[in-house]
């Protein structure tokens, strides 16, 4: 046996007590006569000390040759500990080595693994097996299980199946692209990795399941933007004989169990927002509400001057920054310059000061008197001492540049606190949206989307304005979970698919089999599915989801560790009817 | 809302209740006047009753143009029912219909949709969706979920945890086909899906994880035999800091705890025995220990004779079968035919009748005395009515015969009962075994495994007999599990790759990373994998996996049910710089 004991529990009521412990060495304090080493393991870090009037010579001696990160197993005595660490659970005691075994050495490791590093992301990446060694990556992946148990126990409870959909399934070109995977057995045909396992989960409805969930991999092979993953992994949920509200109510229960099981909090009924009010209000259809700012609509009261940059504009729109007025005139500079840059795109931002003793002061002053102005902070909420951001242009485009100053702002006056949460129902998302790449209207959520009741009508003369039974759940200003109400009908499906621009031929053969499984009785269902990284993230009060994935990938799509994706032998190829044919 | 219950819980105390059902039409009676339906959902069935005095005509009107498999939804009131059905929980009562709204209609479906079908495999199999309504299935399904809920929250009480590993890593030609996954991004390049999280799992273990576990879907791209299937689930496990001894405690707990939770059975001690002890005893690596019919070698007491097709075979062997001598000659002829088929490939059999009066009758008694006989009836210890089997030749060949053999005579005696579970450790298997195909010793386990301590050297002059620290864990005559305790020591996995006749070069290409983690401190490791599959049937009392598998895959691969995998666009192999070249 390696141990009697982990590193994390001996206390002052084991002194006197041998033990056998196993770990890391975490740190050595060689002072010759006397070596102290902290061992480390999943559990904690336990002192050890050799003494040389105490310890025998051959122990004494092998304690001298240790070197950090190397495994050893000591036997010992519980001691009480002369400088005590209150710090740590095992802070009272040290063991006092009467017998040393190194189990393995190790080479001086490429970056310093304690809880702070000085591994830079690459370097860690590559060796992510000595990173995840470090507490604070460790307790990620340890907090990642304890969610996933969380909601593994609370969707069995409530009569919730998670059943295993296939990961060879069938690409269709709809949506992302697919990764495909080459079959040896039907030459020159391929499976495709399940972009969701949408289509599984509506036949698990038309088969009977009634409730279904699954915590699953699904695979994306989009050009990376920072923070995504080649492989992300999803709640997956399905429930028939439901309308919107049994599926936000079942949800919202969900999430307010892990926000009072995981994080202690405990949050009433969530706020419900239409789509239009979330992108009236913020410019933004997943809002952080733990701030206001709310959007103010300025053309009513800006609109009647001479500024003609206001006046050509479709809508103007300001934000009131809570004491924002002690702004000096270069940090609204360096606000003017932010929206300016090409992410954002903002041809310029008007400001306006509104003063502790209530007068204004605005970049605009030759256009506007301080009645206008003061309608201004009526319009956003202005208070004495705030700041008042005003951006104008064409709608869609100015409430996501306002939005996102929103943001920037609120993360610069440390309003986005990760301890506070504030869940919100965005609901009510329209059907459709326009791309322009295709200039069609492409679906928003997914095919199989339900249009509100009644408005399928209205495809035909306001595509635009159809509204769909969709619905986002939104985290802190992150979107952790979207879904909704499926159509069930046959007729209405085709039509869909028909709208959609699919020929009646395409549509058979890349939903032939869903269109026929609802040709035997499909109920009506829903679902909605979370994207775990992120949420796991966020409950764990962080920013990047690859600090709670164990091995994740590089905006290349690499594995740096283990180099993969890689060239594989020409035999294998030729197994699989393939060649490679690279562009010049 | 669609309904206020299920079609599983009203019972006499809801009567006079008004409540709303939903489901499927299971069964309709239509007597004009009156109108009986089984209403059916995943909870259960209700009857409903339409009465031409009590409802309304235009319900009754509806009514009559129901069909099977038709959605349905109904109000109506809970009365008692005059004829019982003490069969199902709802069998006291019925609903009085008061409103009927058809959801959804359904075309004829292809097979009936009930306990028993008459549907065939492919048939099922293309329209699974419909096989899944059918209760055997979708209890299948449930108890799967059941079962994985138990292993996760067991696992997770003992501080495994589970971490989620990458399912886009990096091919290596060892072992069974991968599947591969071209890349986009990397031109010319592919990941692999995993056929195990095997090396990741070691990383976890010198990342200081502890204790692993992962339900996890892996791929192997073999011809598929019989209940095989290209994707394939596993609950994969890894400890540190362990030797073997913790292992087997570990997981016999964590199967003790299924067998009780899941199977109300309690089993004490697994049994243990070496892999040496189960080929001698049964000619098999996973016996079946529910029954006897332990192998008795007959050399000694058989070689003495003219008999020459023992006495020139290596080993001579024979099992006895209870009650074996109420066959007839012409039953004993149809055992004989059985083993000299091509798949078992005996000669011949030697039989001898036990008579209930002590006396023997053997095929072969002008070569032995009553005398011999009544030595062979206690080296395989047949009793009076036993029939004994023997089979003679080459020592590996003729247990694998006599193994068949004692499995088909269990089953066809009904000894291999489905309630009955016999747990055993198989431990000490061999390191190496020798392939016929490549003239040389390939791993039995997998490059990792560890020999026993001690038996490195042998591995120079008798490779075969070198004993690894491998075990399995056999149920009912299946390996559910499986498992070792890897090499920790770099130079010790170095010296395996060579021995396993991996170039440096190649052994560095594939496997450098794990290589290189062992220099920085990897601790002594191991760990077991079940096949979550064949698990769930044993425990369901079945033997098919597929009968577990929501949408499993046909022998050929294929999904019959989407038609995966399918031939796709030239644009997309363009994009991925491949070309399909089919061979002529």
């Amino acid at each position: 046996m390696y141990r009697t004991h982990s590193n994390g529990e001996l206390t002052k009521i084991n002194i006197n007590e041998t033990v056998t412990l196993s770990g890391w060495v975490q740190k050595l304090r060689n002072k010759g006569f006397m070596i102290w080493v902290d061992l480390r393991d999943r559990y904690g870090i336990t002192q050890l000390i050799f003494d040389e009037e105490r310890t025998p010579k051959e122990v004494m001696e092998v304690a001298s040759k240790l070197g950090r990160e190397f495994v050893i197993q000591v036997t010992g005595t519980v001691i009480e500990r002369e400088s005590k660490n209150p710090n740590i659970p095992t802070g009272d005691i040290e063991i006092l080595v009467s017998k040393l075994t190194i189990l393995n050495n190790s080479l001086t490791p490429p970056f310093t693994i304690e809880d702070e590093t000085d591994g830079g992301e690459d370097l860690r990446m590559k060796y992510r097996y000595l990173d995840i060694r470090r507490k604070p990556v460790r307790e990620n992946l340890i907090f990642r299980h304890k969610v996933t148990m969380a909601v593994r126990n609370y969707l069995s409870a409530k009569n919730f199946v998670e059943v295993e959909t296939p990961y060879l399934i069938k690409s269709t070109p709809e949506g992302a692209r697919d990764f495909v995977v080459p079959s040896r057995m039907n030459a020159g045909q391929f499976y495709a990795l399940p972009q969701s396992p949408q289509t599984f989960k509506q036949l698990l409805m038309v088969g009977g399941m009634d409730k279904y969930f699954q915590i699953v991999k699904c695979f994306r092979d989009e050009d990376l933007r920072a923070d995504r993953q080649p492989e992300f992994t999803q709640i997956d949920c399905e429930m028939a004989f439901v309308e919107q509200e049994d599926i936000l109510n079942t949800f919202e229960g969900l999430t307010r169990h892990l926000l009072k099981e995981i994080n202690g909090v405990n949050i009433g009924d969530f706020p419900r927002m239409t789509y239009d009010e979330a992108m009236k209000r913020y410019g933004n259809d997943k809002p952080d509400i733990r701030f206001g700012m709310d959007f103010g609509e300025l053309n009513a009261v800006s609109q009647h001057k001479d500024f003609n940059v206001f006046n050509s504009a479709e809508l103007v729109v300001g934000i009131a920054v809570p004491g924002g007025n002690s702004f000096t005139r270069k940090e609204i500079d360096n606000l003017i310059d932010w929206v300016k840059r090409p992410q954002i795109g903002a041809l310029g931002m008007v400001y306006c000061r509104y003063n502790e003793d209530g007068t204004f002061k605005s970049s605009v002053d030759k256009f506007y008197t301080e009645e206008d102005l003061a309608k201004w902070a009526e319009t956003t909420g202005a208070k004495p001492g705030d700041l008042i951001c005003v951006l104008s242009g064409e709608t869609n485009k100015v409430r996501t540049q306002l939005s996102a100053l929103r943001m920037h702002l609120a993360e610069q006056l440390g309003l986005r606190k990760h301890t506070e949460f504030a869940p919100l129902w965005v609901v009510d998302f329209p059907l459709l949206e326009w791309d322009e790449d295709t200039n069609r209207y492409h679906a928003m959520h997914h095919p199989f989307t339900s249009p509100k009741p009644g408005q399928m009508e209205l495809l035909k003369t306001n595509p635009g304005d159809v509204k769909a039974n969709a619905y986002d759940l939104v985290l802190n200003g992150n979107e952790i979970g979207g879904g909704s109400i499926r159509i069930h009908d046959k007729g209405i499906q085709s039509k869909m698919f028909d709208y959609l621009g699919f020929t009646p031929e395409e549509a058979k053969a890349q939903f032939g089999f869903l269109m026929d499984a609802f040709q035997y009785g499909a109920p009506p269902h829903g679902g909605i599915a979370f994207g775990l990284d992120r949420l796991v993230a966020i409950l764990g009060g962080q920013e990047t989801i690859r600090d709670f994935i164990a091995f994740p990938k590089n905006n290349a799509g690499r594995d740096v560790m283990i180099d993969a994706p890689a060239v594989i032998d020409k035999d294998q190829l030729d197994e699989l009817n393939l060649k490679v044919v690279l562009k010049p």
